[in-house]
């Protein structure tokens, strides 16, 4: 299947009634410090705090009555496992998410709430699905891949189309990275109008490097602050991005970090660590965006706020 | 001069250039939690980052040139300083800005952004108010009082008038009560179509106790965590409030912690202590509010993030 704008089209078909069509925010300081005119698109106002309500949604309507009964599972460090809880809730259909031990309690509280049973496990990706596999063939439900899977890709990828409708002439576009999800979904979007760029943390540089190398990185030993994008990029999602991203931009611990105390005390808005490498991109590469109408993905907004960075 | 919403009518024509119509904001798991239906009127995403800016605004515009000319002052732990400074740079004229040593670094650096001149001085009102005489005694500038003020009382007032126009059948506001000039305002701008509510700390609960005694407390030694709330109520603000206050609530600093941090984790807004007494004071009392259609403002978003209370 050849994924493109359609895909993601259908995608907002599916998932209109379920989800918010965030807000977009500016801040003339923030403006000013990047010498571009900023535009965030407050996907932690989203369903679940998160952009990923939208993928979830889309994958689990996407699934026939007979696929559906049966129930569905994944794996996540927080996000992807609460919004597939909402959506097999509002489906009515049972979910399980396996969480890794090391995950925020925030996240593990968020998906307990929407009646998803959780199965802990240890924090690496071989014993994420290692125990996803365990329970897919005892429950025999269906899986919704975090990042991986075409109709989670396009579901992501309607933030990025109400994005480019909601701002009249924007020159282009800038998204965290971790699995690419969202990356790939906003390629899609777009189709081509605007070019799209990936923003990824340099401790978790593996979309970086297999975009530059054009070979796939399949595991890595993530280390940043941005728990989010600590995952590996998927094959599918890296498909698109080879093709069609403009660009992956690194940033280190400390620029996050920064970028993440602008957003809170300039745009009062509270998000978690991964929504701030598209700032702190922004900010380390003047050269590219000078001048320029920039959309930005705030991707999530749920940290643990007794344990914060700064 | 007898107060009255056509004073607020006033205010909103002349300031309305210069501020935003801020949004309102709803949380449906918050609604769940106060078995209520809140609007939060998000003024921390006011210019200057609190509803401080409209007073302001007001009474600096209210000048006739020969009074502006020689320029304003007044004293302010710092939404209210960073407010006339930035009235007086829109306005072309020079400020000085008194503030007390204790102040937040991040207040201080918000008057400085606009170009007023600091003058610090010891933590207490008297301190603060014979440093302010003496800048006025020296410099022969007027001053714009952070809260005991006509015109000031009417820009605040701007806020509720709008909160009521935004929210279809609203069924009572709750404001924070510090020097009273936001809740005075409020109370002019409803003019009873309402009822309006003051939330304070117990820790400074001079309007609470001017309120139900009939006499103004004149001074007081404020213990709590809601910086901008440590002010004793002013004259004029007392007047209007004894007058048309429905009632004054107080809250314990634990239980604005925990409504901030409900504040943050669920608006995923940045606001001050001082904006979370409200919401802890519409959680305290449900035999109040249960059912009702409130508005709460939420006063300010000028938190330094390197020292949060959870």
């Amino acid at each position: 299947m050849v994924m493109s704008l359609q895909n993601v089209l259908d995608a907002r078909k599916r998932i209109d009634s379920y989800i918010h069509t965030t807000q977009v925010m500016q801040s003339s300081q923030l403006n000013d410090l990047a010498d571009a005119e900023l535009f965030f698109k407050c996907e932690h106002l989203q369903k679940v705090g998160a952009f990923k309500a939208r993928g979830a949604v889309n994958a689990v309507f996407a699934l026939d009555d007979d696929q559906a009964s049966t129930g569905v599972a994944t794996h996540s460090s927080g996000n992807h496992g609460a919004a597939v809880a909402r959506a097999a809730k509002l489906r009515g259909i049972p979910a399980w998410i396996v969480v890794p031990e090391n995950a925020l309690a925030s996240k593990k509280a968020a998906i307990k709430n929407y009646g998803a049973e959780i199965i802990e496990c240890a924090s690496t990706l071989e014993a994420r699905e290692s125990s996803l596999a365990d329970l897919v063939s005892d429950k025999q439900c269906q899986v919704v891949p975090p990042y991986d899977d075409n109709y989670v890709i396009a579901g992501q990828g309607t933030a990025g189309l109400e994005l480019l409708e909601q701002v009249d002439k924007l020159d282009c576009m800038v998204t965290p990275v971790g699995g690419g999800g969202l990356l790939a979904g906003c390629l899609l979007a777009v189709d081509g109008k605007i070019p799209v760029y990936g923003a990824e943390p340099a401790g978790a540089d593996d979309a970086y490097r297999s975009f530059t190398t054009g070979v796939r990185i399949e595991s890595h030993n993530p280390n940043t602050i941005a728990d989010g994008l600590r995952t590996v990029l998927g094959v599918k999602n890296f498909e698109i991005i080879k093709a069609h991203a403009e660009d992956i931009l690194l940033v280190t611990e400390e620029e996050i970090v920064f970028a993440m105390t602008l957003i809170w005390t300039r745009l009062k808005q509270v998000v978690e660590p991964s929504s701030a490498v598209t700032l702190a991109a922004v900010l380390k590469n003047p050269e590219v965006f000078r001048g320029r109408r920039v959309g930005l993905i705030l991707t999530g907004g749920n940290v643990d706020v007794g344990n914060l960075p700064f």
